[in-house]
């Protein structure tokens, strides 16, 4: 983190460099104020302005001496340390979300004592200064990658501080744990039986915790990745259609002639509040045509990377040899059998050899069926975890293997608790490492390696 | 305008809708700080917030039972009629800068009493309150669109009231000449001649400043809407290295091999404040490989919509019948010829019939000749209008309109004051009708579907 120089005045464009109507530069530091009045027009308004509040100027370049110094009118938001989102004395300037306007401003700040912010560095400081913990820091970048109202609505659990408080809820049990053992050293009235020497209950309850939190990173990492959905099936079965009804838009263009899509299209949308990519491919049919040949080709790399596949199937046809030979060929990928066209041809699913259990029956054209698909599709990418937890689970592979390790020094806290060769500072060795996990998640105690992966993975302006 | 209702209370996504580190979402309108007090967290606060400052707190969705309502960790700006953008009460939200968390403030705030905002339609409530004039409202959205550093600092020059300055000394002068007119008429000397019968140093002085005003424009749609170079030339002439060159970065790909590009490339560039798009074409030549066959039709068709071809040539190979042919079947098109690898080869071109008056010697490769081109290529660009006002010119074709129509009532007012068959009083209806053209342009009369023309070219959020 050598980098991430604190107190240092910093400096970053914090919207997108792209034209809209406002543009947000940033900055934080010791003298932010003062360095930013030096390009202003108004200086003393700006030095005399109190915490919180919205000051109106010009940006300008007192370097030029004829012509236009004048950069942009703008808005100023002034902060006063501690209050402020990195908890040092910021300025943030709005002005016109020209993308010229923006970096002008951004150059001029450069040359005038600031330096380039580091990605993530706001965040950093905001950490390093007390506003925020790692979960809640973790959340930030979550909360503006997020893809569907459910990604974005677990992401904002964690950043009000809903995960902190569960992990400071179990910290609590073992650190009472630790006191009750405690107690007993000091004074044992059975020194034979250990098991019987503390209560392990609030640990068999920190324990059930842990592992409702370790389990939960299955599902929260479905929200925040979101999954690869392919469409599959032989020409004309109606993917183009399905993926149409799907994104509840006309996207593919859908013709009864057979080889329609050739490209294939893909889209993110939404399943149930999972952020799903999908991708609609050529139907699978032998072709003489070069360029649908090629697509097909593409059809097939596209489902060997996919989380579930979709085989689609026109139900007037009946499931053929060929069908089959597919669907079975995807060993290690769960594939839904989908029957298109069900509210003209009701297909017997009896005749053939395996009956899938993931079949949906569907009319893509008639929007029949498609709800039921995709709860389908979520429920096989949750393979049986719970999906709906009340509280926010974890936020990042990160918080999951600190809450693991932390699981498994109390598990076997517990287990060694049952056995007479060890004694109780065993256990409260394994407690206190349990601890240190924990507090590795919220950033009590974290090396610069695991920092400073943390934030370089952030956008800059964060 | 008619969807432009005032006081109405409207929302729009000021920002782009990229990942990024904050998003805004703005708001203007009548009760607008009550509307938006109802799904924030510190509704309190937030209606006894003071003008011009920020308030911290949380927006909620307070339909939300069940689960975590907290929608995003925000800042709200709290401004005051008339003291904002708009002159009514406004609210700015600034959030986390996720597409999600940005529309889903959105979608909430359309829920609870705010219409979406059209295009440009908070600058227009600025205008119809008397915030801005037409020409600031104009530069609003130039400054936004602008390319270059000159482009934008002309730009805030007319959103500072540089322009609108210019057009009131302008009108002070007619208004002063009708004054001294209406003093002849009630008090007439000599009847019979009034070419002497009132001052016209004014009236020409006026003329004057209308007449380098009107012709500002060619420059300044230079400077707004840039201009399409084409590079055209052999194979291996050297046009992917100049390419480069002129973008100072490695964007096409330089080989010693012929037909190396056949794609055409192009690029936004500054060429000394002008924005330049830049197009890099295969090379001319006959070829039997499909691809840059129709590489070298496309550079044909590049060059016919060019504003300056800049035709290159090897100068170790000379200028031959085919360079000459190409660059004379360019009637309508200014061509620069650019001898290429000058520091090798010293071409002389003495030899050839026709001397281009239009030429530079340059080396792509060791960054020789490459500003001189750029100004050669701004002087031709320019015309031998005059390039460097100290002031802003006019912003947009119809402010151009408007003065050049009083330009010519002002013209025909000199000219009829010669003429002895004019009265005074055809003399000052000109002058009227010169004074009505230049309340047009900062909008002081403006007819309705002019104002919608302006603001609907606007993006949302402005």
């Amino acid at each position: 983190m050598n980098k991430y120089t604190p107190e240092e005045p910093i400096a970053a464009i914090a919207t997108a460099l792209v034209p809209s109507a406002i543009g947000i530069v940033r900055t934080s530091g010791k003298n932010c104020i003062e360095l930013v009045s030096k390009i202003f027009s108004r200086k003393k308004a700006l030095l005399q302005a109190a915490g919180n509040s919205l000051v109106y100027g010009w940006i300008e370049d007192s370097r030029i001496q004829n012509g236009n110094k004048k950069i942009d009118e703008v808005m100023l938001g002034v902060y006063k340390a501690p209050k402020s989102f990195t908890g040092e004395d910021m300025v943030e300037i709005f002005c016109h979300g020209g993308v010229n306007v923006v970096t002008s401003i951004f150059s001029l700040l450069l040359e005038n004592g600031f330096r380039k912010a580091e990605r993530g560095e706001f965040t950093f400081r905001a950490y390093i200064n007390g506003k925020v913990d790692l979960t809640k820091a973790e959340a930030v970048k979550e909360i503006i990658d997020s893809r569907t109202n459910a990604s974005r609505s677990r992401a904002a659990g964690r950043l009000s501080g809903n995960l902190f408080e569960q992990i400071s809820s179990i910290k609590k049990l073992i650190l009472d744990t630790i006191g009750n053992i405690e107690v007993e050293i000091e004074y044992p009235e059975d020194e034979e039986n250990i098991s019987e020497s503390f209560d392990t209950s609030l640990l068999k309850a920190a324990q059930k915790k842990l592992s409702d939190l370790a389990s939960s990173w299955k599902a929260e990492k479905l929200y925040q990745d979101g999954a690869r959905v392919v469409l599959c099936g032989k020409t004309n079965a109606g993917k183009s259609s399905l993926f149409n009804s799907l994104l509840k838009e006309e996207r593919a263009i859908v013709s009864s002639i057979e080889g329609t899509t050739r490209d294939w299209l893909e889209c993110w949308t939404d399943f149930a509040g999972i952020p799903v990519r999908l991708f609609d491919t050529a139907g699978l049919r032998k072709t003489s045509d070069l360029i649908e040949e090629r697509g097909v080709e593409l059809a097939k790399d596209l489902s060997q990377d996919a989380d579930v596949i979709l085989y689609i199937v026109d139900s007037s046809k009946g499931i053929l040899k060929d069908d089959l030979d597919f669907i079975e060929s995807q060993k290690n990928i769960p594939v839904v059998l989908v029957l298109n066209k069900c509210d003209s041809f009701d297909l017997n699913l009896d005749g053939i050899k395996k009956v899938w259990k993931d079949s949906v029956k569907i009319s893509a054209k008639n929007n029949i069926g498609i709800e039921l698909l995709v709860f389908k599709v979520k429920d096989i990418l949750f393979d049986g975890e719970k999906t709906e937890r009340e509280q926010s689970g974890l936020g990042s592979a990160r918080q999951k293997k600190s809450v693991q390790e932390a699981l498994e020094r109390v598990t076997h806290a517990l287990e060694i608790s049952q056995d007479f060769s060890y004694g109780l500072d065993a256990v409260v060795q394994d407690l206190e490492d349990a601890l240190e996990c924990l507090g590795e998640v919220a950033g009590e105690v974290s090396p610069d390696d695991v920092l400073e992966n943390i934030f370089s993975r952030f956008c800059v302006g964060k």
